[in-house]
């Protein structure tokens, strides 16, 4: 099985409590393809400047990601530089270069047509629409947006949300988008603006998968396919995963987009999508945001070993694990 | 097995989204209380003035609960008001009349002294720790505290520490407490304090029980007596128990001393008191908890039934459980 995932491969200068890194190799599709690609093949569709060079083509070469819709264009890459010196849990934002991004017009290569999955990173709606839209054969299609998007381009952002399986944002987010401060009541608002299932990331307190069916219980067995069709008068449903807490949180950088490699990554290696699956992958998508954030940029991902990954899959299930 | 519990019987009138209630019967002890008694005998120690009268009296009554402890005095009881129009997970303080309560002295009757379980609700810590004294037999001692006590009263609260088995507090009070604002590191730093155990609670997003064993499986079949033996060396390790998202949230007062009679009441009705039964008693808590917050005051604990109770605890369990 094989994720496309478009979105930005970009250079970060990143401060936190624990130090600063000039220009780590970032990007939401950075993090989301390297946390995917213990899971399932990966390719990548993005646009990159001449100061993407041979070491960050190995880091993706080196995960077997494949980069053929990486473009190079003239000019610099997308650069964002941040900080997190009074709240780990928000970054302050001190410059965001567009560069070669502000032109960025996807282009899908021919080999990556047959991809069953697709992932639309936090991009502008209408290039995720596009890129949507010119992969009609994809089995299940899952994306990100931020508050900028929500805020001024929703008209844009609704169509993107009627094409999608799963929404993955965080709780703000998910209250901005509805419109609604309570969680549940927002979540039922998104779930009714058209994706399947949303997943709210609630940071170091973990993730809340929400659904229509009827109850958790009843889904065992049937595919993603089918929630829609039960969603109708049943109500709202969830599935929590729970955040690991760590003693050390070098960088949050990435945190979400590693979530979200784990959480699809773990969806697109299983043969099929049930309900069982969709809560492993939960778990899977805390456990890649938790080694995220151990390291600063991608240092962590790029170490990381699938032993790993699945020893702390056992922590995690103990965690929460009653008898 | 019976809890004693010492602590605030009060008169709270609330204002939230949801409207505004007078002069609710309320208090850390009432809701402890109430919470409890679906578990265990609950005895309690506490003080009310001439406005405390029948139909207060019978709230605990109906509930079995032990109030040859309530002292009647000359005046009004505690009286609180508070606001949440702004924030439900922050109360915004009116008016806080001490009135009988100003002059509390903890008087323990003669039939409460073969209790078992102490429960020790946020008061004054130099009170706390007269009430434990006065307790050597007890099995288990477990306690609150808050903000003011911490700051203010910090080497009264010390003292208290060094005797509780449990502390149970919020994540801002552990870090305030640990000086440090990591929460594992603050963990860690509470534990080095004197209890045990600690149990955070993360409003929404529920709690996690920090304790000092190598392991939570290494944990199986040990007593909490010797959790803390185990913890030298060894670092620190936890249990998360989650909450259920909630689509309505009336009055979230007293929703952290529902979890602690919850949490306790149920350790205390078990015959042993293993690292699974921790466990359990951990999602008992955040099932009282979420409880608390569908009424006004202890409106939804008044009314509740085990089956309820019980009922909740599956939904809550199926809610985390991976396969």
């Amino acid at each position: 099985m094989a994720i496309t995932v478009v979105g930005s491969v970009a250079f970060d200068s990143i401060e936190t409590p624990a130090g600063r890194r000039e220009r780590c190799l970032g990007g939401a599709a950075t993090y989301f393809s390297l946390a995917a690609s213990f899971f399932c093949d990966v390719r990548v569709i993005a646009v990159v400047g001449e100061d993407f060079g041979a070491a960050e083509e190995a880091v993706f070469k080196t995960h077997k990601i494949d980069t053929r819709g990486i473009e190079r264009a003239a000019g610099k890459s997308f650069f964002w530089e941040g900080s997190y010196l009074d709240n780990l849990n928000e970054a302050k934002t001190h410059t965001t270069d567009l560069n070669v991004f502000a032109a960025f017009e996807p282009k899908i290569p021919e080999a990556y047509r047959d991809s069953e999955f697709l992932f639309l990173a936090n991009i502008d709606p209408v290039l995720q629409r596009r890129v949507r839209d010119a992969m009609p054969g994809v089995k299940l299609v899952a994306g990100d947006t931020m508050n900028y998007w929500i805020k001024d381009h929703r008209p844009a952002l609704l169509e993107v949300l009627k094409g999608l399986d799963i929404l993955l944002i965080n709780d703000t987010e998910t209250r901005m988008l509805a419109g609604n401060s309570n969680l549940v009541q927002a979540a039922r608002g998104v779930l009714a603006l058209g994706p399947r299932a949303l997943v709210v990331k609630h940071g170091e307190y973990g993730a809340t998968l929400f659904h229509g069916a009827a109850s958790v219980s009843e889904l065992a067995g049937q595919q993603v396919s089918e929630l829609a069709s039960q969603r109708k008068g049943q109500g709202t449903n969830c599935f929590r995963s729970p955040a690991l807490p760590l003693e050390v949180v070098v960088d949050p950088t990435g945190a979400g987009d590693s979530f979200a490699g784990g959480f699809f990554g773990y969806l697109a290696s299983q043969p099929e999508q049930t309900p069982a699956a969709f809560r492993r992958a939960m778990f899977y998508g805390s456990v890649m945001g938790s080694f995220a954030v151990e390291r600063f940029g991608t240092e962590r991902l790029q170490k990381l070993t699938r032993q790993e990954i699945d020893d702390r899959f056992t922590q995690f299930r103990e965690l929460t694990h009653l008898d």
